[in-house]
């Protein structure tokens, strides 16, 4: 089959073997896959993973169980053991022997075709298109905040980033009722939230902020200066979500978190059923995330748009020509 | 008054002004005043205080109201406004506009008196001998994590450092019924607490730990070894408290923490009352962490001794003559 390979620089194979699904496991053709900033890391060592990255995707059961025979499907990216202890916790998420789709012992969704567990694939509303259903992962993401912290509905909320994350992150968190302000430095990719009730600011721009503002910070520019700034914004006893996977670390000074007493919550993958749900009901929006479409011979096009400064969702037809 | 003076360097002042309470405050004869670490670190340059340092006392009220005249008090450090947003909350302990004794725009304890809000003082049951209410602050502070952390009683909990904060730890979060393991330098410190059912391991010794074993780890080891250590021993979603202020930064790389979705909380001070009620019961034992005692003129000798690497609590008789 066609595929992307990572083995130091990522290339085009056109001649990679096809996937065979083990014991309760499905064979998906990909439709469309999206490049996340986590696969532009990859190809920068993260993980030292090698093989097929890609892990936003949307495809078609070719070879799996009845219920899921020709279905569109999306798929959770973690493939647990489902013996050891964090799986009997129902901590799949956090299988210390699990693979992870186009992350870790797996391959992903940059080629023709994709094996995963049966138990991993969501069936996808015919109401939600393929441009939409691919923003499934990056949305279960952001619904794993509220899985992890309690949002108050009177609270006030800093969300910091406009990439796609903290947009999905800031829909999510602005319909508990809350008060739900996105600081980034793009205004234009800000404005769609500002109908919606969220309030905007352009990092810099504004006059200096009030120290302890916010009860909550989500982290999600991808920098550890953003974690500087949360812990500055963020009241006593407030809570600081850390959305950001970086390779590198950085000096960073804690005391703040301990004279504060601030609580600093790592959060990485999500339920995909509840972000099926709001994408079918249209209640968050992805539209204005989507930068471009390439068709797969135009990878490289894709790659170079996505790494841009700035970029929206970049989306791969895998199925298309070109 | 006889008083310790910081201003740069520490020294004695026999002729220091005496404090003269506001309204709703009291005048406190100090008994007995106990050296911290937080001390030892303010001399080096934390928090930039001038004036009289220490905050871990026990005192008699020379003058109050009726109810408080003449009684044996301990007394809360942080001195809120009572009118901000924080204090409107009940986080009187995170007021922005707060005095602490002895570490923040209030002199402190290391004196012949001491003004305090009445609201402040706890009377201490007669049962509890001067030396041993000197470790209410201390055993507050300890308290303080349950009050922030729920503590599952099956949980498996890791307390780094055998200071005498990560000693009041290990034997508050042994009373919920949890699997209690403390990691020191110092067996001799630990061994007390193995009656108690506690495990000790003496760190470097012992052979590698496998990680992820905890659910909860305490960092109270005073550097940011602790962090690391912490970090590699809870497992995923697991929970680190951190109790160390520390001055200086360090190269921390969080991704651990966003990858297995950590949660950290920095923890400082607690509630006195419960700590007293312990106390009183006899259910946290202290009298195998004092080192020494050394009457006022010998300050000089009390703080080497504090200072030095490993020491116990070193106490200071503020009436004693000598």
């Amino acid at each position: 089959m066609r595929a992307l390979v990572l083995d130091g620089t990522l290339r085009f194979v056109s001649d990679y073997p096809d996937p065979k699904p083990g014991t309760g496991e499905c064979l998906v053709g990909v439709r469309k896959a999206g490049i996340c900033r986590t696969d532009i890391e990859l190809t920068r060592g993260y993980m030292d993973f090698r093989g097929i990255p890609g892990h936003e995707f949307v495809g078609e059961v070719l070879a799996g169980p009845p219920n899921l025979q020709r279905r569109r499907v999306v798929g959770e990216i973690n493939c647990p053991c489902g013996r050891c202890r964090m799986c009997r916790r129902g901590l799949g998420r956090h299988c210390p022997n699990r693979t992870v789709l186009g992350i870790q012992g797996r391959d992903g969704a940059f080629a023709e075709f994709l094996v995963l567990p049966e138990d991993n694939l969501h069936p996808v509303p015919d109401s939600i298109p393929d441009a939409v259903a691919v923003f499934t992962e990056p949305l279960a993401a952001a619904l794993e905040i509220p899985e992890q912290v309690r949002i108050e509905p009177d609270s006030g909320i800093a969300v910091l980033g406009d990439g796609k994350l903290g947009i999905l992150v800031a829909q999510v968190l602005n319909r508990t009722g809350a008060r739900v302000t996105i600081w980034g430095h793009h205004r234009e990719k800000m404005a769609p939230l500002e109908p919606l009730g969220v309030e905007t600011r352009v990092a810099g721009e504004e006059p200096v902020v009030p120290s302890g503002e916010y009860d909550l910070a989500v982290e999600a520019t991808g920098s550890w200066d953003g974690f500087a700034l949360a812990r500055d914004l963020v009241r006593p006893r407030g809570t600081i979500v850390l959305k950001s996977t970086l390779a590198a670390g950085s000096e960073i000074n804690l005391s703040t978190v301990v004279v504060n007493e601030l609580t600093v919550v790592g959060s990485r993958c999500g339920p995909f059923a509840p972000a099926l749900r709001l994408l079918e009901r249209g209640e968050v929006r992805t539209d204005f995330l989507v930068d471009a479409e390439f068709p797969f011979s135009q990878w490289e096009r894709a790659f170079e748009r996505a790494n841009a400064p700035g970029a929206g969702k970049i989306l791969i037809d895998m199925q298309g020509a070109g």
